[in-house]
Protein backbone atom coordinates (compact mmCIF):
# COMPACT_ATOMS: atom_id res chain seq x y z
CA UNK A 1 0.00 0.00 0.00
CA UNK A 2 1.09 3.48 -0.95
CA UNK A 3 0.58 4.87 2.26
CA UNK A 4 2.97 6.58 4.18
CA UNK A 5 2.75 6.46 7.66
CA UNK A 6 5.52 7.70 10.60
CA UNK A 7 5.93 8.29 13.95
CA UNK A 8 7.91 11.63 14.66
CA UNK A 9 9.98 12.46 18.07
CA UNK A 10 10.78 15.96 19.37
CA UNK A 11 12.54 17.45 22.03
CA UNK A 12 11.42 20.98 22.48
CA UNK A 13 13.25 23.44 24.49
CA UNK A 14 11.08 23.87 27.88
CA UNK A 15 11.10 27.39 27.76
CA UNK A 16 9.71 27.39 24.07
CA UNK A 17 6.70 24.48 24.73
CA UNK A 18 3.69 26.72 25.24
CA UNK A 19 4.51 28.43 21.64
CA UNK A 20 5.82 25.43 20.08
CA UNK A 21 2.30 23.33 21.02
CA UNK A 22 0.16 26.76 19.80
CA UNK A 23 2.02 26.36 16.78
CA UNK A 24 2.22 22.76 15.88
CA UNK A 25 -1.92 22.57 16.45
CA UNK A 26 -2.38 25.36 14.40
CA UNK A 27 0.26 23.86 11.59
CA UNK A 28 -2.01 20.44 12.19
CA UNK A 29 -5.52 21.97 11.96
CA UNK A 30 -4.72 23.67 8.56
CA UNK A 31 -2.85 20.54 6.91
CA UNK A 32 -5.72 17.83 7.61
CA UNK A 33 -8.35 20.64 6.69
CA UNK A 34 -6.58 22.11 3.57
CA UNK A 35 -4.63 18.96 2.02
CA UNK A 36 -6.43 15.86 0.23
CA UNK A 37 -3.57 13.79 1.16
CA UNK A 38 -3.02 14.50 4.60
CA UNK A 39 -5.41 11.81 6.21
CA UNK A 40 -4.04 11.67 9.99
CA UNK A 41 -1.80 14.20 12.24
CA UNK A 42 -1.60 13.37 16.16
CA UNK A 43 0.73 15.40 18.54
CA UNK A 44 0.85 14.48 22.11
CA UNK A 45 3.22 15.28 24.74
CA UNK A 46 4.84 12.52 26.77
CA UNK A 47 3.35 12.56 29.97
CA UNK A 48 5.31 14.47 32.98
CA UNK A 49 7.28 15.79 29.83
CA UNK A 50 5.40 18.46 28.19
CA UNK A 51 8.42 19.03 26.09
CA UNK A 52 8.84 16.13 24.32
CA UNK A 53 6.22 15.57 21.54
CA UNK A 54 5.00 12.77 19.38
CA UNK A 55 3.42 13.27 16.26
CA UNK A 56 1.84 10.12 14.32
CA UNK A 57 1.31 11.08 10.80
CA UNK A 58 -0.77 9.36 7.82
CA UNK A 59 -0.21 10.78 4.33
CA UNK A 60 -2.24 9.08 1.06
CA UNK A 61 1.02 8.83 -0.43
CA UNK A 62 4.98 9.82 -0.45
CA UNK A 63 3.92 12.00 -3.38
CA UNK A 64 1.03 13.88 -0.54
CA UNK A 65 3.99 13.79 1.95
CA UNK A 66 6.56 15.77 -0.26
CA UNK A 67 3.49 18.29 -0.96
CA UNK A 68 2.80 18.74 2.44
CA UNK A 69 6.49 20.02 2.89
CA UNK A 70 5.87 22.23 0.58
CA UNK A 71 3.01 24.00 1.76
CA UNK A 72 2.77 27.57 3.15
CA UNK A 73 1.19 26.86 6.35
CA UNK A 74 4.07 23.85 6.85
CA UNK A 75 6.96 26.05 5.75
CA UNK A 76 5.74 28.66 8.32
CA UNK A 77 5.33 26.06 10.75
CA UNK A 78 9.34 24.95 10.51
CA UNK A 79 10.51 28.75 9.92
CA UNK A 80 8.52 29.23 13.39
CA UNK A 81 9.84 26.82 15.35
CA UNK A 82 13.46 26.42 14.41
CA UNK A 83 14.97 27.68 17.61
CA UNK A 84 12.55 25.50 19.60
CA UNK A 85 13.19 22.30 18.79
CA UNK A 86 16.01 20.41 20.33
CA UNK A 87 16.06 16.93 18.32
CA UNK A 88 13.60 15.58 15.89
CA UNK A 89 13.84 11.59 14.97
CA UNK A 90 11.89 10.44 12.31
CA UNK A 91 10.66 6.48 13.08
CA UNK A 92 9.19 5.56 9.19
CA UNK A 93 7.24 2.31 9.49
CA UNK A 94 5.53 -0.16 7.61
CA UNK A 95 1.67 0.13 8.38
CA UNK A 96 0.79 -3.37 9.87
CA UNK A 97 -3.25 -2.34 10.26
CA UNK A 98 -4.55 1.08 10.92
CA UNK A 99 -8.50 0.88 12.50
CA UNK A 100 -10.25 4.01 13.88
CA UNK A 101 -14.29 4.08 14.78
CA UNK A 102 -14.79 5.27 11.32
CA UNK A 103 -13.36 2.50 9.53
CA UNK A 104 -11.53 4.83 7.17
CA UNK A 105 -8.32 3.90 7.97
CA UNK A 106 -8.91 0.19 7.83
CA UNK A 107 -6.09 -1.87 5.91
CA UNK B 1 -10.32 15.89 28.03
CA UNK B 2 -10.73 12.30 29.49
CA UNK B 3 -9.56 10.70 26.69
CA UNK B 4 -6.96 8.18 26.96
CA UNK B 5 -4.10 7.95 24.15
CA UNK B 6 -0.73 5.84 24.52
CA UNK B 7 2.07 4.99 22.00
CA UNK B 8 3.40 0.93 23.05
CA UNK B 9 6.49 -0.06 21.78
CA UNK B 10 7.24 -3.66 21.73
CA UNK B 11 10.10 -6.18 20.60
CA UNK B 12 9.05 -9.39 19.12
CA UNK B 13 11.14 -12.67 18.60
CA UNK B 14 11.82 -12.42 15.46
CA UNK B 15 10.88 -16.04 14.81
CA UNK B 16 7.43 -15.43 15.68
CA UNK B 17 6.75 -11.84 14.16
CA UNK B 18 4.61 -13.20 11.45
CA UNK B 19 2.79 -15.16 13.88
CA UNK B 20 2.17 -11.90 16.29
CA UNK B 21 1.24 -9.28 13.53
CA UNK B 22 -1.70 -11.78 13.11
CA UNK B 23 -2.84 -12.20 16.65
CA UNK B 24 -2.28 -8.47 16.84
CA UNK B 25 -4.20 -7.57 13.45
CA UNK B 26 -6.85 -9.74 15.02
CA UNK B 27 -7.52 -8.36 18.29
CA UNK B 28 -7.26 -5.00 16.45
CA UNK B 29 -9.90 -5.58 14.37
CA UNK B 30 -12.25 -7.08 16.89
CA UNK B 31 -11.50 -4.45 19.26
CA UNK B 32 -12.13 -1.36 17.04
CA UNK B 33 -15.65 -3.13 16.07
CA UNK B 34 -17.01 -4.13 19.20
CA UNK B 35 -15.85 -2.15 21.58
CA UNK B 36 -18.14 1.42 21.84
CA UNK B 37 -14.52 2.94 23.97
CA UNK B 38 -11.90 1.76 21.74
CA UNK B 39 -11.45 4.64 18.92
CA UNK B 40 -8.65 3.90 16.98
CA UNK B 41 -6.03 1.53 17.09
CA UNK B 42 -2.98 2.10 14.70
CA UNK B 43 -0.55 -0.96 14.40
CA UNK B 44 2.96 -0.65 12.37
CA UNK B 45 6.48 -1.78 12.34
CA UNK B 46 9.65 -0.41 12.23
CA UNK B 47 11.00 -0.18 8.44
CA UNK B 48 13.67 -2.17 8.77
CA UNK B 49 12.86 -4.00 11.66
CA UNK B 50 9.69 -5.94 11.75
CA UNK B 51 9.95 -7.59 15.01
CA UNK B 52 9.83 -3.43 16.28
CA UNK B 53 5.83 -2.74 16.60
CA UNK B 54 4.43 0.56 17.57
CA UNK B 55 0.81 0.45 18.38
CA UNK B 56 -0.91 4.03 18.46
CA UNK B 57 -3.83 3.47 20.87
CA UNK B 58 -6.74 5.71 21.31
CA UNK B 59 -9.96 5.04 24.21
CA UNK B 60 -12.94 7.19 25.28
CA UNK B 61 -11.89 7.25 28.86
CA UNK B 62 -9.77 5.13 31.31
CA UNK B 63 -12.82 3.25 31.88
CA UNK B 64 -12.89 1.91 28.69
CA UNK B 65 -9.12 1.34 28.47
CA UNK B 66 -9.95 -0.81 31.93
CA UNK B 67 -12.92 -2.27 30.11
CA UNK B 68 -10.81 -3.25 26.97
CA UNK B 69 -8.38 -5.52 29.25
CA UNK B 70 -11.22 -7.76 30.44
CA UNK B 71 -12.78 -8.42 27.00
CA UNK B 72 -12.32 -11.88 25.42
CA UNK B 73 -10.52 -10.84 22.17
CA UNK B 74 -7.72 -9.21 24.20
CA UNK B 75 -7.27 -11.91 27.05
CA UNK B 76 -6.63 -13.58 23.91
CA UNK B 77 -4.03 -11.83 21.95
CA UNK B 78 -2.63 -11.32 25.29
CA UNK B 79 -2.28 -15.22 26.43
CA UNK B 80 -1.05 -16.60 22.74
CA UNK B 81 1.58 -13.82 22.31
CA UNK B 82 2.58 -13.84 25.85
CA UNK B 83 6.47 -15.89 24.74
CA UNK B 84 6.73 -14.01 21.52
CA UNK B 85 6.74 -10.35 23.32
CA UNK B 86 10.51 -9.85 24.91
CA UNK B 87 9.88 -6.08 25.21
CA UNK B 88 6.85 -4.01 26.57
CA UNK B 89 7.20 -0.18 26.90
CA UNK B 90 3.98 1.85 27.12
CA UNK B 91 4.34 5.21 26.78
CA UNK B 92 1.46 7.13 28.71
CA UNK B 93 0.78 10.79 26.98
CA UNK B 94 -1.68 14.00 27.20
CA UNK B 95 -3.05 14.49 23.69
CA UNK B 96 -2.26 18.09 21.94
CA UNK B 97 -4.42 17.76 18.90
CA UNK B 98 -5.42 15.21 17.30
CA UNK B 99 -7.07 15.79 13.67
CA UNK B 100 -8.65 13.13 10.51
CA UNK B 101 -9.85 13.50 7.51
CA UNK B 102 -13.70 13.20 8.95
CA UNK B 103 -13.29 15.26 11.83
CA UNK B 104 -13.83 12.62 14.39
CA UNK B 105 -10.34 13.01 16.67
CA UNK B 106 -10.50 16.80 16.89
CA UNK B 107 -9.98 18.00 20.18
Amino acid sequence: MARVVRIAELEIDPRHADSYRALLSEEIEASVRLEPGVLFLFAMSVKGSPHCIRVVEGYADQAAYEAHLLTPHFLTYKTQTADMVLSLRLIETDPILLKAKDGRYSG
